[in-house]
């Protein structure tokens, strides 16, 4: 069975939408883009879009390619201290004369829609109230949806990058799902995915999850991204979703979800304001 | 065959001697302990003690169980910016009106000799530089001593607690191991337990691993400390050494090792100071 990542951010924008009018929240996204390049730009535009769909006002912040790092973390600060501001977001990548970790770690964790400041990922790994990194969330929030029981699950991510693996690691521990993170340097990985209740493949690494490394009945969860021929290619290789239960088709299970969590992040952050 | 903390200990414990003596190194710890509470006396005592036996200085700072977390924060301060003191160790636990994991925090990254605070996770978390959790460490130090391959290896950790469980996991992945972090909510442990290439038990439950639950082959850590009639019993039933390779007698094992961590990371701390 599909999970419908497309269907359910659908449906959760116009509830977000609703929320939004309802409460007579004002709320101000800013993004701050540095330099030129065109993946930013369609991913910025995207979550401009989103935005305005909802009510959400978004300002882009450009920055020339070639900016002293302190005038960036004074745009920082300044944000951190603009009090219409709800959130905000430094779009990676950044030019490498620039410190993105340094310069992300230094918005306000109640302004962290990304959820990854150091305050935040202390707080996801301490299990205490954080903001969730909003693929993490979106996968979370997907297999909710489809009552897919993470508590006890045990769950085998493939891929420990710091955007997706491991946070989510930590947020399906403190789920009390059982998890194995794995990676490239893994032994037998087909051994380990085959028992998966939850399979996630995070890797970018096109059709690299057969159906042979799949447990029958297994969730599929594929959010990986590999251009081939212009055209998106996850890491799970189509044919494997003959032995799921239930998996997320790519393009259009993760994805979206991951734009709307933005939304639900705003939402969630404006909500803490009072 | 035995991971034997003890004796390495001894040994380790010998080269830090030296080290600190050819070096010329001053190091001196701080310890605040606040209140009264007879297991922290002996741990402090045995930190003390080893720390006196290699050279290093060690002063408790001994606060009443009535103080105000204000004072706690200032004594805190004050250590921080003492330059003669090296490490700090504020030791667990403090009275409940105090909040031990924000005041610990305050320590200063390059004297949290525990590697708990918030700057030290996450840099664990991103694989960068940081002082690791002397438990974890010594667990590490143990396995690389007598040659046990950690990257790649299965290695399946049974609770997920702050001190042990979830830093460790995060240090053997930094490590190249792929592991499962399993507790409380674990569905089917002893199937889990059985692909283990290492398995590390730091639960606190007496004899819950049993032979049954061991790959034949694997390595055991025990870490698990429960009283039992005044004797220390692991985690681990001591049936199921039969079917490993390598095990950690318990007591006698990660516990020693723990010890000897401190004085490793303190050294550690004083090369940085260069």
């Amino acid at each position: 069975m599909l999970l419908d990542g497309k269907k359910l951010r659908d449906e959760l924008l116009l509830k977000y939408k609703e929320k939004i009018i309802d409460n007579n929240f004002k709320i101000k996204l800013a993004i701050i883009e540095v330099g030129e390049n065109d993946a930013s730009k369609i991913y910025i535009n995207n979550k401009v879009k989103c935005c305005m769909n909802v009510g959400i006002d978004a300002k882009v912040y450009h920055l020339d390619e070639n900016i002293l790092e302190s005038d960036l973390i004074n745009l920082i600060n300044e944000l951190n201290e603009d009090e219409t501001i709800t959130g905000i977001i430094l779009q990676s990548p950044i030019p490498k004369h620039l410190d993105f970790d340094k310069c992300s770690s230094l918005i306000k964790q109640n302004k962290d829609v990304d959820g990854f400041t150091k305050e935040n990922v202390y707080n996801l790994y301490l299990n205490r109230k954080n903001i969730l990194p909003c693929t993490v969330k979106g996968i979370i929030k997907l297999l909710e949806h489809y009552n897919i029981q993470i508590e006890g699950a045990n769950i085998v991510i493939v891929g420990r990058g710091n955007i997706v693996g491991k946070p989510l690691a930590l947020a399906l521990e403190n789920r009390n799902a059982t998890v194995t993170l794995c990676h490239s340097k893994t032994k037998n990985l087909e051994k380990i995915t085959k028992n998966a209740d939850i399979l996630v493949a995070a890797v970018g690494k096109a059709n690299m999850i057969t159906k042979d490394m799949v447990k029958a009945g297994a969730v599929l969860v594929d959010v990986g991204v590999s251009k081939i021929d212009g055209k998106i290619i996850g890491d799970i290789d189509k044919k494997a979703y003959e032995a799921a239960s239930y998996f997320t088709p790519n393009p259009g299970g993760v994805g979206p979800m991951t734009v709307a969590m933005i939304i639900d992040n705003l939402i969630e952050m404006k909500e803490g304001e009072k």
